[in-house]
């Protein structure tokens, strides 16, 4: 399978502030993104990737001179694959808030001329959305062929079929919720609270300190891998196996491989991701909540939704699992929106989404495929909204 | 119901030195137990409860003088209870490690003269046990009419089967597992990580320091808590429920119930365990694993058991899952030993054991029954053993 084969950001300046849900503003900002294909002359053959928490605009290719520098979604989108760069423009843009490229947390703050740190404004699902509209608007696209996102991407696929409803085709939402479970915050909760109250946080203003909060940057990250992964997955890659042949009866040295493999995520995250982003991101996923605004009637919520949709879970997801997906299935069905749903038999639990499992991909190739054909017959199909 | 009422727990010193399955030996230990009820002039009615990872001998009643004191098992223990203390003899004894009295991290080291912190030495279930067996010894008891525990408590019931097998009649194993998964293991080592990296932890002597590594002991209790409850009870209990009728748009302030109850717990729990007990006791739990003498077959390990097995786990448990008690009940199966087994369709999660649930209760109390009508009968059914 090929790939789009080296790659480069793009970024452009936004001097309009951009309104959040919170009622301040984002004053000033970059938003870093690439894009991989062509876009035809109607401009009708963009998809837009989302990202979640850790991830960015990098979506697929490598970067010239960067070892390891494949992009998140490699295995899904380019040449050839499921989502076809030789028939679709796609658009991969990094979130405010982020610590890959776009305004956030360790940027400069007009207001002060310091990094913003905790004073980053705090964004949700929405607001993402509303700049990524605004990066399309320069772009010169009206609408989308699809969005497409998994995880925290999945809920702004979701969101941009409700806050711009005419502006794309297709929402492809892949293991994802409409809302956080108790649970869900729960441990977004912990993770922030390891960040907040190691001492190198220094109340969010930790650059100024000349320090990291790696400790809590570490504790954060050993906690999202062990929900990203399914009980039986992580069983089955490493049981009870051992470092070595005999016990060390110790409580601090390492005994078992699934604690020098979580040592060893926790150790690689703490080298490169931002603390206020962690904070920001997990914040704007407790948020997402579009029943909310209807009184907790989802089905309410999707109401003025217009684009067709597609909805994939994977089985042993323990963080959003099936019935998550199944509760937004039937909100757009009472709608009588469009709607096909796969739930897909994987081991992997949530990180499913990231990889490359024929029958998932089999999914995403039929459905890109079916978008490709309409926008090529010319006549995209789309309830009462020309292209 | 009526309760044992107001009790006072006793200690034993010993002298003589603990052989621990590490190699090391504990030296000049004492243990803290309190016994409820009376025993029998044949001591044959005793009846050993074994605690878990946050609990002490203090099983039943109440101490005097001291505010919202009753034991951890008081639904269950006492006259009238489904552990008839008008029947049995009841024991709890506080294990060594712990921080409840029995000798810990925070006593004195012989070796030293300064508290042990860090080099208290690594128990295990087994050490645990052969500690617990040499307190019979002192109290004249040769033979229990049953081991009870739930969790941890339960591996200990377990691993006395094992041990000693001619020391009890019946084992009671509820919620427990024959080991850890590796998701098991993964939360332990999270929890670990986050006290360890505390820097009030100083290398677990933090005694000396006139500290607490309360930071690290919050996390960890934080994600002790979410494993002990299901995501429906969660869910049930908080749900998305707001602290305020209107979002704070805020990543360090509570806007969710479920922050808020979660960092009470923590802050709680800073307040009295101690770190070191928490690194000990997660430890003996990664460790238990009768199997692994065996070449990890289950079934050779249960092999010399003789005496009578009740298990029971809880439907929505997802810690020590009912899948987990089936491998046990296959094993013991596989030896064609008596054993009973209730898998109790409960909403609570692996709490479930500690609570008063009428269908659990009253398969506890049919089996003490049965255990109190075979004693009494004087001729306990035993595998070719006598009282």
């Amino acid at each position: 399978m090929q790939s789009v084969g080296t790659v480069a950001p793009q970024s452009l300046h936004f001097a309009q502030a951009l309104p959040l849900r919170s009622g301040a503003q984002l004053r000033d900002y970059t938003l870093v993104y690439e894009t991989y294909g062509t876009l035809n002359a109607d401009k009708s053959n963009a998809v837009l990737v989302c990202h979640a928490l850790n991830a960015s605009h990098h979506v697929a290719g490598v970067h010239a001179g960067v070892e390891k520098s494949t992009g998140w979604w490699d295995n899904l989108v380019g040449p050839g694959k499921p989502l076809d760069t030789n028939r679709f423009f796609v658009i991969g843009v990094n979130n405010p808030g982020s610590c890959f490229g776009s305004t956030g947390p360790m940027h400069t703050n007009p207001d002060t001329g310091r990094p913003y740190g905790a004073d980053f404004p705090v964004v949700t699902v929405e607001d993402w959305v509303d700049a990524q509209a605004r990066l399309l608007d320069a772009l010169g696209i009206r609408q989308l062929a699809a969005v497409l996102g998994g995880s925290l991407g999945g809920m702004q696929a979701l969101s941009w079929s409700l806050r711009h409803p005419d502006r794309l085709r297709h929402c492809i939402a892949v293991a994802t919720a409409p809302n956080l479970s108790a649970q869900n915050i729960a441990f977004n909760e912990v993770a922030r609270r390891a960040i907040i109250t190691d001492p190198d946080f220094h109340g969010g203003h930790f650059y100024e300190h000349g320090v990291v909060p790696k400790r809590g940057l570490r504790v954060a990250r050993m906690i999202g891998h062990i929900t990203y992964l399914s009980d039986d997955s992580m069983e089955a890659k490493f049981g009870r196996g051992m470092k070595a042949d005999t016990l060390n009866y110790s409580t601090q040295d390492i005994e078992f491989e699934i604690e020098s493999y979580l040592r060893y995520q926790g150790d690689k995250f703490s080298d490169y991701f931002d603390a206020n982003t962690y904070l920001l991101i997990t914040r704007a996923l407790d948020y997402f909540d579009p029943a909310r605004d209807f009184g907790g009637d989802l089905s309410a919520a999707f109401a003025n939704a217009r684009c067709h949709f597609q909805l994939v879970s994977f089985t042993t997801d323990w963080r959003f699992s099936p019935a998550r997906s199944r509760e937004i299935v039937k909100a757009l069905v009472d709608n009588k929106h469009k709607v096909a749903y796969a739930e897909i038999d994987a081991p992997h639990g949530h990180d499913a989404f990231l990889l490359d499992d024929s029958r998932y991909h089999n999914v995403l190739r039929a459905r890109f495929d079916n978008i490709a054909k309409e926008s090529e017959a010319g006549k995209p199909v789309f309830k009462g909204v020309a292209v």
